[in-house]
């Protein structure tokens, strides 16, 4: 008996929402949707009149999100409360949320082997760094993911699938800012960083046509790249 | 006289919840079954007529959470008021939900001796790392709750307890990422790493079998992780 | 039938807000301009009258600021929901919000080769820092755009577009604070730091000129930055 | 006239509380102890009956935390607002409180020599860290409260008190997990680290009885903790 | 016609809020204070009958919390909504408020030469840390509001202005956890730190009275600290 309102003024564990009925009921095959198909009379009311539901208050704001535009749905960054919406997801059946929210964690070092050399040009007081190859670490799909066409993979002799681990990859280019970009554009953020001064003293043994003195200053840093 | 409504609309220190009376009775010997089982004249209402609980407003979500579902309970990533919640589930005799928040807190170290050669396959200019060992250090409890059957104990020659600290635990692969995952997955996050240059230009007494090149590029880099 | 009232009370997804009508009409071709154009009875209420928007009711905040005064308009720092932020201007169709929430992301790294040697004045005990150069890498408009006026561009023979990225612009300045003052106004942050010690220990060969003490302190450091 | 009801709902500022009057009561000397011991009619109300108070709405939620269970108050990790609270409880003239509050900030670094030899056993492929000293710096009092009876404190030879930095402190452990697990417990958090490879090339000069690859191996890391 | 009750409830943006009517009159030349000076029939009301004001909900605690006790105004630590906090005190025409919100922002620099040797007493196994001098390094006006007495000068040869940087001041003392004290004390937080083995191998040309083991063990140590 009756009909459901058009806005909907829902009591989710204490807080408050209001959406449409149409937002509500957008999603096939979700216990929303069954629960706003049948009759108002059987969904649980708070004491104001407001349809009940018994979750937590504050993530049913990201539902909600959902469920207005699926194809837009976007997380905060650094979310914290990850596992705990996709509990609530996984609970209302909202199959494309729960995929949406299970995004893909990982982690990815980016190491170079550097020289800091004098200036070639004669200008000595001019000195910039030389990085031969910024090399990519870790799970096979995760670096092709984040890197895509940027990444070489001809050196990785392995060829087992995309969940093993692989030190052999490395990038096109040589602009360690180029690929902290991509993996910030991934959602990635840096979590550590070491450099590793290496022995360039040995000037005795050198191999023909290495120059002295830009061997002095090879080192190897190492940056280390996290996913929630 | 009287009987519960089937939803409890609730004031926990001034903030306002709702849940169903079937949720807040559903953990055995807790003082919201006891509160919520008698007789609804004895629990203390506010002026409007909602149950009261002299207790933390926000921290209440969480029981709430809990009660809803004991065996899918997960905090926040990086929860800052887990010993707070304590005292909650604690006052309220929730012995599961004090278990569930007690979560080990611990650090671990992960090093590693590497060394960054040329490559030995005649194409000099494509230099990848080598890591001999990933060591990992930290109370032995710790460190097999992450890394479980990838932990190799052959070489800690103690047999104390679960709670004494090594440092002579290793991993059974080479892979630092793989190592970071799983000590992500266990909620363990990266606070600090440095490496150590150390001193490759001794090739004067190397012994046999060492390769001069490869030897001249070894580093110790470490990593602290820890969880709250 | 009906106008109106100056003061709107809105429910934007469950949450209450407040604003003049003046305010919520400001932004010619908007939806909400559109909306509270109209007649009172065609936009959809809660069941306390107040005039409810289907959108998420935490992100609607920052929409308030910015119709108060676009030009002022600034998000929290190290904002969590820039992209949430900008689906509800896209929405809403607040053209000059969406150019204010999509803010340039970026990383640069600032590296310098340093000495620390001894004072050369006789205070032998009196030792300070020696940076000869600070060297600026990232891509070329996010480095103009930070720097401004204190950036060298000379030794940058690559004359493609703003979108390339270099690794040989620097500045005119040798204060490494100066240069963090610089980032950090331009919502950068340091994200990661490392340090190479390099080779100074050959004293036999060095070219004429240069102090050998000096020249055992020469380090690399490394400082990487990124915009969110 | 009247009396004070059992529950008392306030208005602290526009934010909503409820808890027990005896509660409000319990600290004696205390604003609050004043206030609601009188007579109702002297406490202003808000417009629907709340009693008043003129402060900060959100910080009021830990002043209610503290009357609950003074004994057990905890504020959260890394809490932005201590300074904030204190101010609070210095208003209210709840004296425990403010002790609580004021949690002794400080600074704490440990640092190491280590060592990372080949092992000893005829086992070249195993090769674990060497830590002679772990090395605890700080002021004197802060580092007593941290680690206790870990510490040792025989070879500082200042006699001064208890406020004091010093030096050479070091711990009767060589495990800096440990180290690290109580400086966490005590609030303290990893800010910073950095490695210094040192000088381990100089085989010529060795005193006897020290191991040419063990010292090739030394280098000294160092780690910043903070409680804020 | 009618006055200002002496309990004000308002409704800034949405949020409610409630204070006492001489808190909002205290500060002279304010908005509040002519609003609320004026007739309360000229102050627009939302709904429920509460004052209304067209600005930012949240930020507004912070605008009654300075105006309860502006001496004592503190915002939280890390605050990341500072320029959003001094657009509402512009708006407000706060001045005071403004000068208190528009702290100094800046990056210090802290960097030491050390040395690691063994003690020289003899006790070979206890070894510290040695550090000669404490280098700072940042804008001379932020130096000195840090470090205050500490701060040695001497050796700045630059007479400019406080906008200047230096590079060129050290500390009093060498305990850089006291130094880290103060820079916390001030709202600094530690975003980088990188160390440099320095090449202490050299040994045959060693300056008169300077000891071998110490030399092998120097390093440079560099810490950067930013406030926001």
């Amino acid at each position: 008996m009756g009909e459901f309102p058009a806005v909907i003024e829902l009591n989710v564990g204490g807080t408050h929402y209001a959406t449409s009925l149409s937002t509500l009921k957008s999603n096939d095959g979700s216990l929303l949707q069954e629960w706003f198909s049948g009759s108002p009379d059987e969904v649980p009311r708070d004491s104001q009149g407001r349809f009940f539901i018994d979750r937590d208050g504050l993530l049913f704001r990201y539902v909600l999100d959902y469920l207005r535009d699926p194809a837009k749905f976007r997380m905060p960054a650094e979310f914290r409360e990850r596992d705990r919406l996709r509990k609530e997801a996984e609970y209302l059946r909202l199959d494309g949320m729960i995929e949406a929210v299970t995004k893909d964690p990982g982690c990815i070092t980016i190491g170079y082997r550097g020289s800091f050399q004098f200036g070639r040009d004669g200008l000595a007081d001019v000195k910039f760094r030389k990085i031969t190859r910024l090399l990519v670490h870790g799970r096979v799909a995760v670096c092709r993911e984040v890197f895509g066409d940027t990444l070489n993979e001809s050196r990785d002799p392995d060829h087992g699938g995309p969940d093993r681990y692989t030190a052999r990859f490395f990038l096109k280019h040589v602009f360690i800012e180029q690929a902290f970009d991509m993996l910030q554009d991934n959602g990635f953020r840096c979590v550590g960083s070491c450099g590793s001064g290496t022995a360039g003293s040995v000037t005795e043994n050198l191999k023909p046509g290495v120059d002295a003195e830009e061997n002095r200053w090879n080192h190897y840093n190492e940056f280390v790249f996290l996913r929630d």
